[in-house]
């Protein structure tokens, strides 16, 4: 049976979201893996009694020590070592736990992770995605945003390449299809590094490792051109952060032409509600609890970063991941083709 | 009164819609200024043929070569020596005409401007910036949006200082704000570019040339956080064109979610035309034609970039730009400030 270690302290709404979805997971699973819940116990053992756990695979381990969202990464790794974060890691590092599970600092579990678990073989830079919504059926993931901001061509192939075996073992896609986004679709087009990761996404290309479509663009993303969207941490982060404002900025818009329409009687109560609730299912596909978090991809291990808005739902979900990753041996995947020479 | 060449070639829907743009304008503003149309006379004399110009402040020159979308910038400036944008742009570095308006290659009009006009004292690099929808009040402005991809700090800088003047001067706004985009609002954050941009661009306010705010993030772009938004060419490109496929990606969904809801009987006719005219309203904010294009920031003279879909508003609006730029003496405001040492 699978250990996986959660971090009770992790996330805006730790540790009562925390420890609601992985109650929410052991049940809904049927106890299906172990969970080492860690965190301060005089903050998480008070709420853990107000459920029944005794039928359930769950542990409390108490870590006094806490990484808050301020928290510099570097720095929180070093001096926090009897934290929920870099315990938790420690225990898959000795082998007692399989996984790490965490919505906390995002920067400090990145860092924690790399220190702590260390690098597969052959991997150059462990990067983080994320999932984008798209017009037809499939996945789009886009990869780096943010954990590497200083990007090397040979740093965006390996991108390519950790989410092709990704996606191919881990989300069942055969043939996952690369686009390199930048400012045109012609060749030569871009920085120097973009001109220069072209022909290298080219030559891992034509070697069969990655199924290189080509340049992409910002248009391009949501019609799902490509499955697999490189760019560097700066443009991944940013167009990660901006697609996330969109749902809100659309609200308000549509919330002061509603108002409007209303005031002037052409629409009535009912009306509006239903116009509304079609409104509000046009977002669905920009969730991003369903998946609740993502692999750090490239460390030595299973470390899943969660949003820190993460509610229990997005908690019990990264315990998923967690688990699907170690069933689909990602990992392994990853360390053989990217230590070939 | 002023002169300004119209490049009947450049667009998608060129000539047809550029001569329609250019007759309203002069229709719409009272023979407000002398229009220069250039482009093929075989092409552009008998469209024009269909309106009655008598009255108008039209004049048309033949250019026997065009600039297509497909032509490489750099090669297209030297061998199409005859086209309708260098022969446009010629005039107005000869003083026959105060600006040069195209919707054609976007590309190959920076580089022929560039050439033919020269940069204003002081400018590095010039560059274009692009609006976007805003939930408050005022303008944001993002800069730059591809005319410059391997950026210095210096140069975020300056755009920064263009575009405080673009908008101080030639939009009416008092006290322009400057977010640097990057992964994070904290000091330190980001690629070496950035970081070494983040501290130029303080010095930059504390010597009274622009308001800078700091750090903002992707999700800030739409709440306003900032007017001018800076960052390098390819991270601008790509959240403008990002941006602008926005609409038609929510109308898609739109439209599958309105079937779902008329084909099970929720909603009649009728509130599904309300609902469907409520939605579309929403992207008014995205409607890039209200500006038309964009002055090229930074050369050394007035040459407005339009987008390749430009309609005849469109075009119409980019003569008014056009007007106003030279009105509002933005580029001497540029030269002045930035030729200071």
């Amino acid at each position: 049976m699978l250990t996986i270690v959660v971090d009770a302290m992790g996330g805006d709404h730790a540790p009562a979201c925390v420890i609601e979805g992985t109650v929410q997971a052991l049940q809904e699973s049927g106890n299906r893996f172990n969970i080492l819940l860690i965190g301060q116990s005089e903050k998480v053992e008070p709420l853990l009694a107000s459920y029944d756990t005794s039928a359930l695979n769950l542990t409390f381990l108490h870590a006094p020590e806490v990484v808050t969202m301020e928290d510099i990464p570097a720095t929180a790794v070093k001096t926090k070592q009897e934290s929920s974060l870099v315990k938790g890691l420690q225990l898959c590092k000795a082998k007692q736990a399989d996984a790490f599970v965490s919505a906390g600092n995002t920067g400090a579990q990145m860092a924690a992770s790399l220190f702590v678990l260390g690098r597969l073989p052959g991997v150059l830079r462990p990067t983080i995605y994320a999932y984008f919504p798209r017009l037809s059926e499939g996945l789009t993931n886009i990869v780096d945003i943010g954990a590497n901001v200083d990007c090397k061509p040979e740093h965006l192939v390996q991108f390519a390449q950790m989410l092709t075996i990704y996606q191919r073992y881990g989300a069942g896609i055969e043939q996952p299809l690369t686009g390199l986004l930048n400012i045109g679709e012609e060749e030569g087009k871009g920085s120097e590094m973009l001109k220069q990761a072209y022909w290298l996404l080219k030559e891992a290309d034509r070697a069969g490792k990655i199924n290189f479509l080509g340049n992409i663009e910002g248009h391009d993303i949501l019609k799902g051109k490509a499955s697999i969207v490189v760019c560097d941490g700066v443009v991944g982060n940013t167009i990660l952060k901006f697609g996330e404002s969109i749902p809100e900025f659309m609200g308000i818009l549509f919330k002061r032409s509603l108002e409007k329409v209303m005031i002037s009687g052409q629409m009535d109560e009912k009306m509006a509600a239903m116009t509304t609730s079609l409104f509000k299912g046009l977002f669905d596909p920009f969730d991003v609890e369903i998946f609740g978090g993502v692999p750090f991809l490239g460390v030595d291990g299973i470390s899943i970063v969660g949003h820190g808005r993460s509610s229990s739902r997005a908690i019990k979900n990264m315990i998923y991941m967690a688990e699907h990753m170690i069933e689909k041996r990602v990992n392994e995947h990853i360390a053989e083709v990217l230590s070939e020479k």
